[in-house]
């Protein structure tokens, strides 16, 4: 696997962010608020914290004294924990919070919990919501920086970016690309980022999907819809695999699981219609056998874990920008 | 909002105990054990770190290499939260254990548990148990420094003080006011620490409910007991509301939501009895439209956020009072 | 009780492993991957630890910026607990990650997870599951340090390690004694290291259980095998008493605890058999009243909160021994 730019990354010193000028978003809520220049900006501010979090000394204490929380309201092992390394990794004071649904109105609690956090002076609160909009809302009731962590189907903008980050490791550019998503688009967390991302690097992006897994209005964020998997892989320099979601599928008619891999799971066959250097991806956790056979999953084209990795670096990268250098202790 | 006694604070180096003298109390299990000259001297001290946990670098390390364990038998979010952040501002090693209730005899268990998390070399542990007593007893079991963060209905002495610190932050004084305390008196975990707080620095003390939420013994407590909401919020400073404790409940009859809000509900016309600069205090999490009206809990004259803040603060320097400053790393 | 092997740990300054010839083993997985001189080596770091957590600045920076993930895929409040503050207390960036088991094959998640985890980058991953071979089966798909806390009734390496350094630290030796472990030896998490351990040690070990809590081949681990206790403990210089593992004993008759009690629970009456000096010692936690009296418990030969205080010290050695003194910061 190429990995062009990450070579540049190794002759800066490690994990100094004074080069870069200042990030001007106070939160990170949606791709859609992000200029092109400022998602670029976010992958090179990325690519220089891998060797930060590769060398013996990982941890980087550009936010020491900050506190940062982990608001999950979903519970996310993966996501929570790479945002707590993240953190930690930079010196915050990191406190993860569970909250359970409760009973009352979802709009009052998600209020009164952003005032009570707010009250204690964080500076950055990581959110993961069940609910579109959700994160935004409690960004207006806080005075700290914000970080989207999934808000239902919406925006997910870190997986986002750290697929972007991968691509570019291993593509050596992202523009000009062509990117299939595939499988379970309808409820997906992740699919919307990464159409908003890649569209405004100019990558050629598909959706392929069975016809009642495709939401209304996707034709308006992808170049292109299949409904037929071969077709749409022809050619592909990705192919991003998602996870089947069985738990979020309410009311929405779901194949079986064994019809499903016959037309929809990325085995051998159907990864041959896509280029020959083709990267196969998935955001994890992975059904194997439902929606990617286990042989691709672990094969060479495969940079599955390679997204984990870069998961830690983006979200040291957007903690970094997101607190302003000036404030670092 | 005056802030009187805020300026002071300012004016001394951020975080420095070294000017008060040692505070002798080993535990901080009770209102009651507290004289009331180490009730001003906490209150002065977290005063102190107000500014501290406000200003860039909010960490504070004079609890370097100490370790703090949170044992909460009960969740309690807001409340471990906010000790969690304290202990990690001041530097110490913190350990959240939640521990659930088993079918084993309660003072067994708490027997041991205490027995073993002490042969773990705590300095400090802060305990959250249903009953009442449960956290004197632990404290009887250990080495280290035990906090007692709610037990039962008995007693939170911290946000007794936080309470105490918003107050005379806004009023410039605690004695000589008028404080009504409002709603669920039995299930509070709250008031019992509050009367014995506000009583030993001489405010005249309201507790109001209706007569089948109101303990046994209360008189002994409060200066003056109503049912009535109208009549016991006339001319006071302060308008403590509680929580409707649904849940702690049990057996005693609760009036329908709806009658409780019309009798007891905090709204503007009921407030406009108390004196016009009377602050709004809640412990939170507000049942907003059972005990209170959204408009007020959000109104000018609310400062139940603040309260959470100075929650951090207290917690702070309770934290640095219990841990001698010979102990400091 | 003498304590004569602690006396010469003080005279050397507290902490420092450089004194150490390097640990050769990667991961801690199992006694019966360790030569004796290792578990000795072992022992002896962890005797020089105990100082370092008994005096006022208890932090121990040797493994800061490296990153501690305890990967718990069953609860344990207790050796999660003492995991968590070694790591903390020696530096390490803690993070823990609770996993429910998934409906999905468990060989397929761990492996998934592993994968997951170790692009994360950690140095160390503490895991407890359920499973024998489980965390064997992890180690081999990571690139650091693996330990375990514990998997299904197979081994669980540091409870022995903590063990042993309790008896050398109460007997001044290990070799020649005469141990007696006593209770559910089927359904224990703690036997077969401990046997695995004293036998390499030149104990004389004895198992001493009813006929269906004895696993088939255990004489082949044990140098004696009893059904009589009385009989059992003649003699013994230790007692390890067992916890009546209820919710682990999926099938097997369990008589009932009145009758357990009366034929296996240690009272005075029973150990009086061993000798005078004996100690006795229990995993935790305790069925008072079920395997242990609780005045034997809390008695004068007890020596059960000191195993808790050693096991602090003993994954503080653990962890410092399995990552190379080069990688420190």
């Amino acid at each position: 696997m190429a990995q062009a730019s990450a070579a540049t990354a190794t002759t800066t010193p490690a994990g100094s962010s004074g080069d870069f000028p200042p990030f001007k978003q106070r939160h990170l809520l949606s791709i859609a608020d992000l200029k092109q220049h400022e998602i670029i900006d976010l992958l090179d501010r990325a690519e220089r914290m891998v060797p930060v979090s590769r060398q013996e000394r990982k941890s980087h204490p550009t936010l020491a004294g900050k506190t940062q929380i982990n608001l999950f309201f979903e519970p996310s092992t993966r996501t929570q924990g790479s945002f707590e390394i993240a953190g930690k990794r930079l010196g915050a004071l990191v406190m993860n919070m569970s909250v359970k649904s409760s009973s009352v109105s979802k709009g009052e609690t998600l209020v009164d919990t952003a005032a009570t956090l707010n009250a204690m002076r964080p500076d950055v609160i990581v959110v993961r919501h069940s609910a579109a909009g959700a994160v935004e809302l409690l960004s207006q009731k806080v005075g700290c920086a914000v970080i989207n962590a999934g808000d239902g189907a919406h925006e997910h903008p870190t997986q986002a970016l750290l697929d972007a980050l991968t691509i570019r490791r291993h593509k050596g550019r992202i523009s000009g690309l062509t990117v299939a998503i595939c499988g379970d688009i309808a409820n997906s967390r992740v699919v919307r980022s990464n159409l908003l991302l890649l569209g405004a690097l100019n990558v050629r992006t598909r959706v392929i999907a069975p016809r009642n897994l495709l939401p209304a209005g996707i034709e308006h964020l992808a170049t292109e819809v299949f409904t037929d998997m071969r077709e749409g892989l022809k050619g592909c320099d990705v192919v991003m695999m998602l996870r089947l979601q069985h738990e979020r599928a309410n009311g929405r008619m779901i194949p079986s699981v064994r019809e499903y891999y016959h037309f929809y799971g990325l085995d051998a066959e159907k990864l041959s219609f896509a280029k020959p250097d083709a990267i196969v991806m998935h955001p994890g956790p992975m059904n194997r056998g439902v929606e990617i056979d286990p042989a691709i999953a672990d094969g060479v084209q495969s940079v599955i874990t390679e997204q984990v990795e870069m998961g830690v670096a983006v979200r040291m990268a957007v903690l970094d920008a997101l607190l302003p250098a000036g404030d670092h202790a």
